[in-house]
């Protein structure tokens, strides 16, 4: 008896305890899946348009910009934001004896173009956009923009990306630091942390983000050179290759290899606007960015091609760890300016080399004439993209002081209002100093 | 005569070096500040406005949305992206049997918010808007953004922010790792890597970063009370205090004090929709982020509210390390969304606590009626920005199953098909399971 009143009292509890969980599934799939009715006011844009292209009409002599979200007059309306060596309202007064500075590689040569190109590359963002942290299929990264990026490569030819992942960034700066995490997990056959390497003169950021990481996976140990044919040849290795090479532009290859040896190829300035384009890369781990490709670099936006799945779900836990993937604004911006860049077909490489060209000719010709200065000299190539020989037209001239009295190549510079980056910065001696083009 | 000879060599060489330098001057100069003729084509944004506007009529029932990055049809027109549990063209048809999932904090319930303020929220970018990496004052961090986030906060009245520095970051997510490598530098006081703990039940992500990062500096230790008078007080400790917690939503504070100890909030949701305002928070580092404010989460946008220098000019060199600051186009989203939000008062605050409030309520009212299940339980308090006592609205249900053969609980939820986050991945016990309400 009391043992049936037990049993029933379950069974009653096992009821209740059900509804409750039938009433609780309701309850979440209703705010889930919540239907509202859309009722959006006609012509919702209008506005944001208006304003968007009132600022644009603001003049700043071509010597700035005005920007809604730039300073503000008093009047509380947008006013010119001036670039370097030029002021007053209309950015038309140039600012005498300014220092020209060449040490940033900010690429607003490409500003231009985009303003010739404004309908296509115009961007119309709704206030419910994108807001979810991940895309309909779960991911952090866009179906959509990874297509355009595989129809790029293979309309540029500059890198094999069929049968590829592809993983993004803020910038290639986050990709690069995730490829060294992913690879540096991969290398398990020691103990020891995974030696990085990136042959001189080398980006600085390599070095820089290694040692501020400062993980227990990884150690920044210099020039690959050191490390050839060295007895330990055990040890586990990245190396970094940028290729053209930040700063001198040149078509790099790796110095190390064999089993214990990764390779990260930075392949940022391997477009046709800097570099020849020889053949399509076809490596294990190649880094691109928006910045150098179409001159958005506050955008923050590159991307890896992988061949292997396992160093591919590592990037993607990276991105996850550090950012929760990769903001879905800079995603669609991206996506817009991709789109209207390959409608252009070949406009934008035509139009950013002719300028980056024009640039390189000027500086060498300046160069030439001088015994006291010279510049990287890198012997033309094929180029597939153009089907001709063509010169390098690259992004940086790598300077070097000839005479024993200017060591301090920068302080030279300097001295005539010039400024670049030294070259220990890049690893290497300060005769050498990096001038950029871009 | 030798010597003299020399000497006028050496004064020509001069006077050409000079002119070279001069020449390389204005070769720079030249295109550093380059002019061009604005010729932009008048209504350039109107296709981009027409293109978003019809996107965003295609009606998905309220169970979906259509978007220009979205997926493409046959045709090659924008389709809709169904909700879980819908499919079908226009999302109308239910998923029989579909599972409820309550797993992910994605705060969707503020689009409807967004459509009905779609013309103050709605942002059209130019081709060429923000290309540089920094802003006019080469910070990487608009000025109008941090000024809008000061008055936000102003009026709100959940944060001093007066004298203090703000930081920006992608999402919460990389301020808070930026926050922990910037006070594990500054703990110098040991050899040993800073202890980095949270009281369980903790956000997860304070765990997992810190051991995915892997630093040297530091090393995750779990709950603080483990350390709490203990006799080794010289050891450096970093305290993350999420507060109102997630996953509970108590308006916790910190365990451990004392010279050595630094303590970072995590106030993500201390908005007035999920949480009485007692009073404005004024801890030494805080962190928010636009995700659970205007619910925003693909932006990927935070920032720290910070009183100490060093610390923040470690935060910014974290950015810059990472991913060479934050996307313009997420800073240029978040200005917009937060002027929309502040042009409409307290509107948000008011839509988003009674969507929050009702959600809870139903919730609580199923759960009351069991002895199978129970819920987090907070007193209320007195709110600061309503000026009255008013229950806590949390964005997360930290579920008891209070049986002992139920210490799986989020399976005997699953077996609901209701699918929540096990109470261990918060470092607790799983009879606990957190429930989404966002």
């Amino acid at each position: 008896m009391v043992k049936n009143v037990l049993r029933s009292t379950y069974v009653v509890c096992l009821v209740c305890s059900t509804s409750i969980l039938l009433n609780l599934l309701l309850i979440i799939n209703n705010y889930v899946a919540a239907q509202w009715t859309l009722s959006l006011s006609r012509g919702w844009s209008s506005r944001a348009a208006a304003e968007a292209e009132a600022v644009a009409e603001i003049s700043c002599s071509g010597h700035g910009i005005a920007s809604l979200d730039g300073f503000f007059g008093d009047g509380n309306e947008p006013v010119c934001e001036c670039n370097t060596c030029y002021k007053g309202p209309d950015c038309s007064n140039f600012i005498p004896h300014c220092t020209a500075n060449a040490d940033c590689g900010d690429p607003l040569f490409l500003e231009p173009f985009w303003m010739q190109h404004s309908t296509s590359s115009a961007l119309v963002v709704s206030g419910w956009n994108r807001m979810s942290y991940t895309y309909n299929d779960n991911t952090f990264f866009s179906q959509q923009l990874e297509r355009l990026i595989h129809k790029l490569h293979a309309f540029v030819g500059n890198a094999i990306t069929r049968n590829r992942y592809i993983v993004f960034g803020a910038g290639s700066t986050q990709v690069l630091s995730a490829a060294a995490y992913a690879l540096s997990l991969q290398n398990t056959s020691s103990q020891s942390p995974t030696r990085v390497v990136a042959s001189i003169p080398y980006y600085t950021l390599h070095k820089d983000q290694m040692e501020y990481f400062n993980s227990e996976k990884f150690k920044f140990e210099g020039d690959p050179y050191t490390w050839k044919n060295r007895s330990d040849g055990t040890a586990d290795v990245i190396e970094f290759v940028t290729t053209p090479n930040n700063p001198d532009g040149r078509l790099s290859g790796a110095i190390l290899d064999g089993p214990n040896v990764k390779t990260i190829y930075d392949r940022a300035y391997y477009w046709p606007h800097f570099t020849p384009i020889p053949a399509p890369a076809d490596e294990d781990l190649m880094v691109f960015t928006l910045s150098k490709l179409t001159g958005h670099a506050g955008t923050r936006f590159g991307w890896a091609v992988i061949k292997d799945e396992t160093v591919f779900n590592r990037m993607v836990t990276h991105m996850k760890m550090n950012s929760l993937g990769v903001s879905k604004d800079a995603q669609f911006r991206a996506f817009k300016l991709l789109k209207a860049l390959l409608e252009e077909g070949t406009g934008i490489f035509d139009f950013a080399y002719r300028t980056m060209k024009r640039r390189w000719e000027r500086l060498a010709a300046t160069i030439s004439s001088s015994n006291r200065l010279s510049l990287q000299k890198i012997n033309p190539q094929y180029c597939s993209f153009y089907n001709e020989v063509r010169e390098f037209s690259p992004a940086y001239a790598w300077l070097k002081c000839e005479s024993e009295e200017d060591k301090d190549c920068y302080e030279v510079l300097k001295a005539a209002n010039i400024i670049g980056r030294r070259g220990n910065v890049f690893g290497s001696e300060d005769y050498y100093v990096r001038l950029s083009l871009i």
